[in-house]
């Protein structure tokens, strides 16, 4: 076998009935009944979005999990995906096991298949991407231009783990419990939730709170005004202290929901998030712009506006 | 404009309305009635699919039309596409405004739409991915594995071209009409022919005649037989001689149709691919493998067996 072989055979188990075995030059794929198709894509490319000796595992399971909470975030159902790998001729086999075996894993917890995808030689790095399909009831998406004057502002989960794991991983912060880390390797995409009727508007936190709260503000034409102590924390982040407020909101990589509710749905928003804490953390103005308030209701300066990749 | 900035005020034209104008995390689609979706990916990397002088607009266009190959070849017709792009942070300005000047050229010439997309930076080479979406109608897409013994083996336009086009870009072959670069530079996709009915399978072109034969052949469980006196060649290919056709017979890139047709829909091929030559070269029967005969009726020892990129 030669290696494009090798990775037919390792993936074709992964390929459900649409993805015709993988056997030809596309899928085919009938909609529910109903339902609106959702469609979006994401790459990680060596040295970029994963560092060289990275779990292989780890990396396939991120891989589908950032797209998966982009579907989250648009209230979406996820279905299935494509995928492309390009790949080092000299990569080990074992990583392209443990890379189907990552794969394989979360397609169980998330009811999803694999409906085709293009392998290819690299000269150097690997890049990888996923293309993702969902579904939504036809007129439902949530998108980022729904908010309105007076909505809540909500996030899920908590906040600036994945920042702080990052660092730990650059050996530059302790993580006695690894916790911080594996928030930063592992994400935890919001899948499930039933929010249409309830958000007016919706975005997934991967590029840092600060920014992605600017990308609603800017859809939707509005202001946001955030109360930095209201932002949820982790005990692990918590223990590292103020210092690192600034990092926990405009670090990227959280992958929570980050919500525009109006007041009167807050009870049916926590209900649809059962299982998975909800928290108000401000409120949408008309204006432009993120103001986030300190303890002493003093606006932040905060220098940095988003991640950047490493 | 930093240059996500940038790139997404050179990618905002390009979107459809189920693109959201780019502004969300992902597409919403609702495909036609009756019809299902058609969905494939391909990458086109650098040094690899690419060489790094090559043009930018050329190489856009590459990348949409080898994805949409692959869905002539499951006889669907194209909706729209996403997009992603890791590219060096040195790149020239000039380089983005070309490629994006190219997916405008054959967006406008196919009838397509951006959907959506992901950008990022890389280390040193650049990377594309673009997945694409199509339709056809329910339970009508041409797969591989329907050819039945008897049924001639047809192909559409000239074999070879692509091939010899790249052997040209190499400075190891004359090419003064520029005829032959340009069909490796800038394939033609056969898209749009009313093939359900009449084929019983098919394939594109983009590994070589003789392997993706055999990709017929294995999902088929069929033999191939071709006569190599009868495969289309451009007179721009003929003129280089006979020893051009392992070459003209292995090469990939041609991104011509390969079909299985009964004997009666013979008439019925050719009025379906009305203005392209559609030529039968060969005959599927029980067995397997492809064989090649030369002008003396023996069986050709082709010793290549497949493009394997650059």
């Amino acid at each position: 076998m030669d290696e494009f072989e090798r990775i037919k055979a390792l993936f074709a188990p992964l390929a459900g009935e649409a993805g015709l075995g993988l056997k030809d030059d596309a899928a085919v794929l009938a909609p529910p009944a109903g339902r609106e198709l959702v469609l979006t894509v994401d790459q990680m490319l060596e040295g970029v979005h994963f560092l060289p000796g990275d779990d292989p595992a780890l990396i396939a399971r991120k891989l589908l999990r950032r797209n998966l909470s982009d579907l989250a975030a648009m209230g979406a159902m996820p279905l299935a995906y494509l995928l492309t790998t390009a790949l080092p001729s000299l990569l080990p086999e074992e990583w392209l096991i443990g890379f189907a075996a990552g794969l394989e894993a979360d397609q169980r917890q998330y009811g999803i298949t694999l409906l085709g995808g293009d392998s290819s030689s690299s000269r150097k790095d690997i890049a990888l991407t996923a293309t993702f399909i969902g579904h939504v009831a036809s007129g439902q998406a949530l998108r980022r231009n729904g908010a309105k004057a007076g909505d809540g502002i909500w996030v899920t989960g908590t906040v600036g783990d994945a920042a702080l794991g990052l660092e730990a991983r650059r050996g530059r912060l302790a993580d006695d419990t690894g916790f911080l880390t594996r928030r930063s390797l592992l994400p935890d995409p919001r899948v499930g939730f039933s929010l249409s009727g309830i958000a007016n508007a919706a975005i997934d936190v991967s590029d840092g709170l600060v920014q992605d709260l600017g990308h609603i503000c800017r859809a939707s034409g509005l202001a946001a005004l955030v109360q930095a102590s209201l932002v949820p924390i982790s005990p692990e982040a918590a223990a590292h202290g103020p210092n690192t407020l600034e990092l926990r909101l405009t670090g990227g990589d959280d992958y929570e929901l980050l919500l525009a509710v109006p007041p009167e749905k807050s009870d049916a928003l926590r209900a649809a998030c059962a299982g998975v804490n909800v928290t108000r953390i401000g409120v949408f103005q008309p204006g432009d712009g993120v103001q986030v308030l300190g303890d002493d209701g003093a606006a932040l300066n905060l220098s940095a506006h988003g991640w950047k990749h490493f």
